[in-house]
Formats: structure tokens, sequence, C-alpha cells
């Protein structure tokens, strides 16, 4: 399948070039997110004073920006490594955490989007068809909360309304640059019980992206985790999320080039890169 | 007995209603508190802004205020997300981390009760003394800084002058709402290895808090560290605290209803709810 | 080895002493220096607000001062302490995490080293390179950017540019205090699939250090994370950086004062005590 040859290329590529990826992030789940960026061979950074993120944006070969436990210092060291990542063209991937969950973080979450041109945004669907709605005025299809799963159409609408490479992850995982749509097979129950998988698979992706297109860097990295998770299952982690915890990065740092084909399930795709 | 019944019915409750436990905590065990919190079955949130966290705890089942990593700002945070979680009529969970360790963490603990009705305090046995002392003016009858046990007769007095729910966790742990007091058995040395076993309980505890009583809640929450801890340590967790700390997660995630009556130890019991 | 002794008797004076390590330190990995703190068997305390870092420190038996994501307050807090471990006395490690990496970096840095007396460095070749030269205006003699090993002279021609004890840690670890010099062996690959690991080897000098004098502390601190990562590898960590992430926390725990004499590996000594 070409997804899985471009998706194995990349991490082969990932892996020999180690991108630099900047993180503006979260408290809670940096640790977690810096060690999957190692395990998949990257290299994480994650300052966020705003007198240096410029300059450590310019340096990074991605930026990514997660909105978790946002300050309105984070958010002013957002913008100002956003605009430097813009001069610098490299991808910046955002992770809008409970967009739609309080005003304060869905004005902020806007001012993001509004200000900077995000290449891949990747969160739950209750966050991204909030931050769809609010930036395009247009209801994306779903009549209520309670929808929890994603069809293609529904994606494919999202990306085109939202101009950029979209990933819902959920109980299935779908990605979309607007023509190019999937909805993906991978991952276990257990990923629910451990903080900052979402995060770390934003991660994942923003790592792919420093090497590869927006649409195989979100298929990639999002298939990543969700193989890994069923992986670290199986390993032993099936024992309780302690165990799965450790043992999802012993999963991502042995994950290999044909591991996508091997364990990864395209359930739908539509349209072709 | 009646008390591991309740914690058991309180616990089914916790994993089917799965209450949102929103946290202001410190940086160096929140990603620790958050998996506790769903080892459990609860949902953890973490935002610390002064501009959402009334909407945060309003929306929540249970608020958490950790002193641990405590700054202005955060102080600010506890306040604001405190009277919210008081008119949304959810409990409050408190844990004075250091209080008297400076007089500027003591001033500022002192800030929250004052102005917060909390509901449950877990804390040291300094910590709770000092709470104690500073906020009634009476010495609780610890004469010197070396008394490192706690008895059933102090555990009371110092519920009655705080005039909330208490928890002191120490070589024996003790619970008390100032009429039902109780001193548990269980734990293991292990648990002072892992940085933040004190703070999960907390986690724990404000779990229990959304779905029963904070007598109750308290003794069920500080139960499950516990005797999880006894667990882990059986289970591989004495090669070392490595392998301890992953193990606690699945232990607090297999903890089932009738643990409580398996395992729990209840060393003295004075009053009734 | 007359090193080797003295870092062992160095270890047994800590685990009875079980000194208090205060830290401002970094927001990514300061859970696992926690835990590193206490499995060594110090006792860890972190709180960075500039009301009380002073208190903190003068209460403390060593200070770490860690760079890694900086903020003007935690530069300001770090100051405060500084001037306060002076005072009292106890010795100051600092972390310059990504000195050179952003000008606001370096300047801030060079405001720690310049205004405090700091008793040991501990960072990578390129960060203390940087600071050498910046401090002293003395190129220390590397050509360029791409020599990733330390020898003897240069290791001990930087402590005398910096005037303090100084350690570089990557391929190779060296440690010298100007006269006393040695290059050590010890150490694998995995622990760059880790973030923290460098933080941490920090986190375990400070703790000797609170004991001992700071060459000893020095070696013996980076000697513990060293040969505690060839044990979490032997015992399982070629897994995957998740289980030898953890299984370092059980090495660290399990070292004892033999451990030295028995794995540790002098490559070079040049000048004694």
């Amino acid at each position: 399948m070409k997804l899985w040859e471009d998706a194995g290329s990349a991490l082969q590529k990932l892996r020999s070039k180690r991108p630099l990826i900047h993180h503006i992030t979260n408290f809670v789940t940096m640790t977690d997110c810096a060690n999957a960026t190692l395990a998949v061979g990257a290299s994480p950074t994650m300052t966020n004073a705003v007198e240096e993120v410029e300059e450590m944006a310019a340096a990074a070969d991605a930026l990514l920006l997660n909105m978790g436990t946002l300050q309105h210092w984070t958010v002013d060291a957002m913008l100002l490594a956003g605009k430097a990542a813009e001069k610098a063209g490299i991808p910046i991937i955002l992770d809008p955490v409970g967009a739609g969950g309080t005003a304060y973080r869905t004005e902020s979450v806007l001012r993001v989007i509004q200000n900077i041109p995000v290449t891949i945004i990747r969160g739950n669907l209750s966050e991204i068809i909030c931050l769809a709605y609010k930036k395009s005025g247009v209801n994306p299809g779903v009549d209520n909360h309670e929808k929890t799963t994603v069809d293609i159409s529904l994606i494919t609408r999202i990306a085109q309304l939202l101009g950029t490479t979209v990933v819902i992850t959920g109980a299935a995982d779908a990605v979309s640059d607007g023509t190019h749509s999937v909805v993906l097979g991978n991952g276990c129950p257990m990923l629910t019980y451990v903080t900052g998988t979402g995060c770390m698979t934003t991660s994942l992706i923003a790592s792919f992206a420093a090497v590869t297109d927006p649409f195989t860097a979100a298929a990639a990295g999002t298939s990543v985790m969700a193989i890994a998770g069923e992986q670290a299952l199986a390993d032993g982690g099936n024992a309780g999320p302690g165990s799965f915890h450790q043992l999802l990065f012993n999963s991502i740092y042995q994950f290999k080039a044909d591991s996508f084909h091997l364990y990864g399930k395209v359930l739908i795709e539509n349209g072709t890169k």
C-alpha cells in the first residue's frame, strides 16, 4: 500500500536525520512527549520563554504547539514561535487540548490558528469540531455531542473547513488533508488509561512532519502510537496502565519501517495523494 | 465491616460515573497524579490559568488543590476555583504540601483554608499540625517535632480544630471527620522512595469524594494507595523504586470493590458515621 | 583506588544523613530528578517561588540550579536561592542546559555564574565550552563544533578557566577541579533515549556534594548514573527505553558502596587530591 510505503520511508529518513522538534507544550505530559520523541528517533526541545522561543523555533525542524496547560505567557510564546517557524518554513503542528472546554481556551486556540499557518492539527472529535465550527462558522455536520466516531466524509469536510491536514483520534483514528482521507483501525482502550497518549501522538506526528509531507506524517505518527499500543498490550501491558505505559516506549523504539505494512489497518481510504 | 462495604460501593460508583477531578497542583507530581486518577477510574483535568479555572471547577465533580510548587498565580487560581467549586457544591480536597516549611507557604495555605470551604485535607503529620495550630491557635497536643506517629485521639482533635475531614499519612495513616476516626495499617516503606505517592493519595481521595461522603472517601482513597503499594511490592516492586512505581498503577487499576475487605487493615476505630 | 574508596564512603554517609537537595529545575525532567535523588538516598525539594526560595535553600544541604526551561522568574529565584546558599555555606551545583543555544539562555547562565559562587558545573561538551569561553574570554582549545569527545587536558583547562569543579558528560565522561582530573569509561547509548539522564546525573552529583568534597561528589554522581545505566541495560533495559528508564531507578537504589570499585572505569587520571 502506497501510504505504508511512504510511512516506512519517512521513518527511515527520520532516524537518519534525527530532526529537532521544538515543543511549546503542557506541563502534565511533557516528559512523556520528550520520551516519545526520543523513542521514535527524533530530538525534542521544550523551552517556552518568550525571550528565546523564536530562536529555538528557527533552529528546529518542526514546531509543536500544545494548548494543554495554557497560560497567557505560553500563548504569547506560541505566537512568537509560530511566526518564526513560518519564516523558517518548517511545519507547525497544533494540539488544541480542551478546545471548547472554556471560553478562554477556545479563544486562545482561535488566536493561534488565525495568526499562525498551522500545517497539521490533531485532537479528539469534540476539540476538532469546535475548532472547525469556530473558524469557519459552518457546522461540520454533527448534530449532537454524543457522536463519538468519525466517518470518512466528516474528516474530509473538517479538513476542508480548516484548510489544514487534520487528525481526529479516538475509538477509530481519521486523517485528511481535504483531498486524501483515511480512517485507521489500530489502537486499544488501554491507551485511554495513560495520560498524554494523545499529546505523544502529536509529538510523533511532528517528528514525521519534519521529514515528509503532512498527510503521510499525520497517518504515520498516528499509526505508530496505535500499533505500539497494541504491541505494548500484547507484551505485558494488559497487567495494567503502569506496565503498559513503559512498554509503549519500547514499542515505539522498536517500531520498524515495515511495521506499518505488517500491522497497519486502513479501514477506508478516499482520494490519493 | 461497614467502612469497607461503603468503600467498595463507592469504588463501583466511581468506575461507573467516571467523575471529573479538576486539579490545581504541583509541577513535580502532576503526571503521576493524572495517571493515578485514571487508574482508579476517574478523569483528571489540570489547567491552572486564572482565566479559566472557575469554568473548569464548575464543570468538575471534585476540586483538588495541591500547594507543592505554589506561585502567586497558582494560589490566585486556587482561590478562584475554590469559590466556583463552593458555588457548584462540589467537594474541595486540599494537599498542604510543605505547610510550615516557609513563611510564604504557610501564609498561602492559610489564605486557602480561610477563604475556601475545604472538605478534606490530606498531609503528613507536621503539615497537618502546622495547619491546625495556625488556624485554631490551639496546640493540638504535640510537644515536639520528633513525634512521627499519630494516635486516634490526636487525629480526632485535629479534625475538630480544623472543622473538616482530615487524613494524616505516614508510617500509619489516620482519618477523622471529628466524630468518626480510624487508624489504618496498610502501606510499605517503598512508597517513600517514589516522589508523589502522597499527592497521588490525595488524587485518589478526591476521586472518591466525587461519589461518596468525605469520611468514606478519605479512608477509601488512602487505603487504595496503601494496599496497592503492598501489592506492587509483592508483584516485583521489591526490585526497586522504578519497578515499584509502575506496578503501583497496575495495582490501583486492578483494585476491586472487595479488595478493601480482603486486604484493608483498620487498627483502631472510634465513633461511627 | 582512592577515588572509589572516597566515593563508597560518601555513598554510605549520604544514605545515613539523607541530605536535603533543593532544586530549582526544569519542568521536563523534574519528576525523574526527584526520583533519582530519592533512589540514591537523598531527599529532594523543588519549589521555585521567589517568595520562598531563600528559606528553602537556607534549610537545604545542597542547592541545584538547572536552566532547562528557564523563565525570568526562575532565573530570579536561582539568584536569590544562590545568595542564600552562599550565606549558608552549602554547595551549589549548576546544570547549564542549552547554554549557547539562544542569546537569552547564554546570558542567563552567565548571570548565574557571575553572581553565584558555583561549586560544580555539569553539562555536555558544547554547553561547558560555551560557558568557559564566555566567562573567561579564552577559547579552551576546541577549534570546531564537531569535536564530541573530551580529553584530560581539555577538561583540566576548562576547570581552570571556570574556577570550579566541572563535569562533562557524553560518550565518555570527564571530571576536573583544575588540579585533579579523570576521564571515566562507564555508560551506554540507551541513556540518550531517555530524557533527563543528564539532569538526573546532576541531581546525583548534588546529593553527593552535600556529604563530600566537590571532586569526589562529581565523580561519584556521574559514575552512579553511568554504572546504573549499564546495569539497567543488562537487567532487561535492552528491550527499549521504557523498560530501561524504570530499571535505572532500581539500579541507583541498589547501588552499593563497593559498586564503584567493582564496576567503575577510570580511563585516565591526572593529579591527585
